[in-house]
């Protein structure tokens, strides 16, 4: 089954490191995946895990590379020299994690590394990959693949296939193309187990299938991928030739990280940060919303600064700030959490942006009105004044109606100009939806208690 | 490329169905992958879906029923017979996706469909899929697969192989067992295309592979195939018996579901809702975390209270306080989205508890002790009284310590309690900090007012 890595078993893989115990070290890692491996390595020395990844055969450690953490990653090849990381890894990697791993180094580095890849076939694919942006269909497919004829029959078209096939690491799908390398459609590997001999690839592949242009952003493959349950798609340039397919482990992780990015939004957190991260890392991850959290409180001072006079006249306008102020951020993130989710998960629908404000301005209505009359009641029952309990209650109301709106558009304006539009979610909005919301509070009790 | 749904093509085909324009209609949807039908579906009426969906062949016809939404999907199973779903739809679907929909119906249903179902051996598939957990691997796996037996040679191999791929879909993997059906490994179909005739399956499959059991969770499944990067897995009984496969497609939503569920947990949604639902399920899924907010207000109400004497007399202690009880919250659903995240994604590492909260620790000593000085630098060039710039300062320190270690506990301990972790950045946790904030500040403010 899976493997799980204790304390123990680390201790023991650094007490044999230690005596250089050759034996042990190999019996103990031979049999784990390359990920449990790399879970491994992160908590090792670099010394630790020079020594141990000497140890692992070609392919072991060509994969562990990739499963290791960003830092990691980084700091173990600083410690390599460019000859060592051509021969001992780029050589036994896809193109697509190869470009990955190189596209990381210094533009000396690269070089230098380039420079002893021995296959040029490789170190040309490599190049040709590290030319496409990093987020882009272009940045996450790989150049192996599998492609055949339209035009040949079946016997050629295994023995061109068996050809192909030492460099690809999995076979999923065959891609034909025509005479141009233009894609035409995709074999799959049970027509092709079922078909007779004499058949030709032309009347076996599927034609209309789907893939994405070199320059399509990752979010969009995976939003399609996802969307048509695909395993892999194939990429095109803009004159539709094949280029280079994406599977879909590379594209979860596009998924895991968009995901992520959102929730870390909603949640306050600035970057990418694992709890593992170290004390710098994670502060400065953090340290962004509460200053614009603190400069929030000193506008929120500032007002009610301003009203100081009716403050100390109604001093019991003060015990409803906190439910007012956190209302109006509460209220905000909702709206635009859910609208930022459908635009992630492209489930926003076709609603014109009017039918969708209108649907919100209901459902603000519904919300707001059972809230305000729970604090009507609350009010009336605890026989607080007149004012106040008309002031908590409208301006609850309009706080909500208010955040509702503004929670919906701003997202939808953010995605139009193609800003994130989890945006919304974050700090900036939230506690500007806190501010406006003690502001309606203040002025609507200002004006209640003149009236009333 | 991909399809995009407007609102032209949706009352053009409406106007094509309302005149019956048979040809017209399938001209227009022939070549739509089953997702885009889907789309158009959901925003059909039923009577437009029966004529639709009339017009497709059995296998889009089948793709499209799995890809409806739940609700459209209900309405329109509503709308048919027990026999039109088993002869239109489930008799084409793969075993776990007949399963899922079927398991949808009420127990009545489901019998009267079964029975409807010819293929006696595809019944008793979906009937023993029905048996699971729906959150299992068994309720996750399909049963068709293509499996071949470790002795025997390659020509035997592709002969079944040939009889067992009529039923599968896809075929990525070729599963090897023993004569008692035990999973002994995978053979890839790289290595069976470039093996020689004479082979024997023995030697070229792969041994050492990851497999899951039954009645595993799901998100575990999405763990550990995200982690090995796993097209396919395995799944086995509890003595190692071939049951089904699981692959990547079905896996994407549980981690979809996942991510959306932590996401809207943070952002104060309690239902998994999407912008096109109806008003009523989008007010549901808000309401309860506005519910909870209005209680912790009135709760703050209440501790303000307590101090209207103080508050009376030391009037400016009133500006602070929106400040320190949005800080609460912040700091707190900080510390915890940071180990919800780890506990989703697994990479949480083998620090020890105490570790984390010494890590924690230090994180809020360093934030507490900047926002602290900015406030104290404020105060102090604002000549507020000494008292209010001490109490400020000193309450927001302790404030962030607090709600740091709070955030940080709170996770790991429903986790180890089997609960969602990510209830701790929901509402409940959020609005309790928030007070806890509060409330220290007015105690620091009675103690430092009458000291200083």
């Amino acid at each position: 089954m899976s493997f799980e890595l204790t304390r123990e078993f680390l201790s023991n893989l650094k007490d044999m490191i230690a005596v250089s115990d050759d034996k042990s070290v190999a019996e103990l890692v031979s049999h784990l995946h390359p990920a449990d491996i790399a879970d491994i390595f992160d908590e090792l020395s670099i010394e630790e895990a020079k020594y141990l990844y000497h140890d692992l055969e070609g392919e072991t450690r060509a994969d562990l590379l990739i499963e290791l953490d960003d830092d990691t990653r980084e700091k173990f090849l600083n410690a390599l020299s460019g000859k060592e990381i051509a021969k001992q890894f780029i050589e036994d990697m896809d193109s697509d994690d190869a470009a990955d791993v190189i596209g990381e180094l210094t533009e000396e580095r690269q070089e230098e590394v380039l420079q002893h890849i021995e296959d040029v076939e490789h170190a040309g694919e490599i190049v040709d990959l590290l030319a496409y942006d990093e987020d882009s269909a272009g940045g996450l497919m790989a150049k192996e693949l599998i492609k055949v004829k339209e035009s040949w029959n079946i016997p050629t078209c295994i023995r061109e296939m068996r050809k192909q096939a030492v460099d690809v690491d999995e076979v999923f799908f065959i891609y034909v193309v025509d005479d141009d390398d233009v894609l035409k459609g995709i074999l799959s590997l049970k027509k092709l187990l079922l078909a007779g001999n004499t058949a030709r690839i032309a009347d076996l592949y599927k034609k209309d299938i789907i893939s994405v242009r070199t320059d399509t952003k990752d979010e969009e493959v995976a939003n399609i991928m996802e969307k048509y349950d695909l395993v892999a798609i194939p990429v095109v340039d803009s004159i539709g030739r094949l280029m280079g397919r994406i599977t879909i482990d590379d594209v979860v992780d596009v998924m895991r990280e968009e995901a992520e990015k959102d929730y870390q939004m909603a949640s306050g957190i600035v970057e990418d940060v694992e709890p593992s991260d170290n004390v710098v890392l994670l502060t400065r991850a953090r340290i962004p919303w509460l200053l614009i959290g603190l400069f929030g409180g000193i506008m929120a001072a500032i007002i009610l600064g301003g009203y100081e006079n009716e403050l100390g006249l109604y001093p019991e306008m003060v015990f409803f700030i906190p439910l007012i102020a956190a209302m109006g951020g509460n209220v905000g993130v909702q709206s635009s959490a859910i609208i930022v989710q459908g635009l992630a998960a492209n489930t926003i629908g076709i609603e014109s942006t009017g039918r969708k404000l209108f649907k919100e301005l209901s459902v603000a209505t519904i919300n707001g009105t059972i809230l305000s009359s729970l604090m009507l009641a609350y009010n009336l029952i605890m026989k607080e004044p007149l004012a106040l309990t008309a002031t908590v209650s409208i301006s609850l109301f309009a706080v909500i109606i208010f955040a509702s709106l503004f929670g919906t558009f701003i997202p939808l304006i953010l995605n139009r100009y193609k800003i994130d539009p989890a945006l919304a979610t974050g700090p900036f909005i939230t506690t500007m939806n806190d501010i406006v919301g003690l502001a309606i509070y203040l002025m609507m009790g200002r004006l209640l208690y003149t009236l009333i």
